[in-house]
């Protein structure tokens, strides 16, 4: 049976994401690890927006501890990417973030994953903390029931 | 005398670039070398919007033989930028763009430099070609006088 | 029970990798997407060292279709990183890769993760194709057992 | 009468700069941007391993003011590039640094370049420093006579 490929209406919030020349490897196509930058910056994006965990002020910062990426169809320079955020879940000090790219025009994605963080201290850096309350309530907009298997 | 800093007026041809979380470094602003991405992808986005050179299937392909940039001041993510674009001479096989990098609300370049191509023939991308006179009609628009000194 | 955190001796071939200064992100360490840029450094420069599939001129090439990297630490310019490798399974056409990243000095991997390659006929790019038999010669090295759980 | 490209002989320091596989882009040879990464690289290298001037820790740290990049030839992965290093001049604030890259068994570089830091305080960001004596000190071995022209 194929599998399920994610559709825009799967996700909660979308972060328009131009692709640039640089993004092309030499097989002519955005570089695999490049989708990760699309990640990080629909996830800070949104973070930055809530104005509670911004990586440069706040008390609480959040790591990367896990992230996947599962490519589905190639995007190219000059694609306008629609970087669609959902949170699948949230525990004591960590969240999981799901991702799905998708081309202009096109309803299922070119890519998809997730995006763990786990909370710590921004000074120390290693010291887990609880996800702050103010940044659970402002995620509820994102939650979704998790994606089955 | 302080030296001049462009204006948004100084430029022909404005491509939205949003600043992405990666681009910045440990400094906490964004990377040196970035700004040349933001460039390459302003040029290489008008001339695929020309659709005479595209770096994919043209005969003619054109490679950067120089770039400069110049930082009056720093630029974070998430910015916006307007990275303005203007063309200040046209040789046999080269051309000369010349870029401002412009904050959301700032009429001062926080950026600025130039950026030079040769054209190549793109199969051996060694061999000089003359710029394809469809591309200096294309480029008429962007024709400013060059800055002096 | 503790996950486990795999050691050197659980790779292969060691590919090394120099941080550069522009790997940092904000928070000071290095950027997580960078490090699937070590990843596909290791398996290119593999693959390209066997002469069979370089991504310019074989009939095959190889197009990524799922990567996972967790962090088990943070890595830092600049540390010099090696790049473990190692191949733990052969379909038809694929070849799942897996990595494991070691600061200088450590035995235990502050990254790890897996890179999923799909043949492809290199003109199309999306013609599925068996993995070469003299890849799949060159790769017995590199076979493990793949890892429980 | 053809311009002078410079040679190894003319660089005091050298770093051992990989190429990575997504350094190329879609003209398949190392993107113009990335070679400035190699030069931040080999700045930030020279600078990290004096223990005077890290982007950490230090009181002052520098901050790039103008870069420039004349390419001569191109760099593919997997090159492994030998990344040179000279001083041209320090002013009060500022230090002008001169590269030049060289592919293995070449002598002529494949591109050259400046990169010009102002030293500020590393809290403010903006206030400019005096170039820290220890600095200037360990900059001696680096020091040439600024190339005519």
């Amino acid at each position: 049976m194929p599998k399920y490929i994610p559709r825009r209406a799967d996700y909660r919030h979308f972060t328009t994401v131009p692709t640039r020349w640089a993004d092309q490897d030499a097989l002519r196509h955005v570089n695999n690890a490049v989708y990760y930058m699309y990640f990080d910056t629909a996830v800070a994006g949104f973070l930055h927006g809530t104005g509670i965990l911004d990586g440069h002020h706040s008390e609480v910062t959040a790591v990367v501890v896990e992230t996947l990426c599962r490519h589905h169809a190639p995007a190219f320079f000059p694609d306008v990417l629609a970087v669609g955020l959902r949170v699948a879940s949230i525990g004591t000090s960590s969240i999981r973030y799901e991702i799905g790219i998708f081309r202009e025009g096109e309803d299922t994605a070119c890519a998809e994953g997730h995006f763990i963080h786990v909370h710590v201290d921004r000074r120390e850096m290693s010291r887990t903390r609880p996800v702050p309350d103010a940044l659970r309530a402002a995620l509820v907009p994102l939650m979704v029931q998790p994606a089955p298997g």
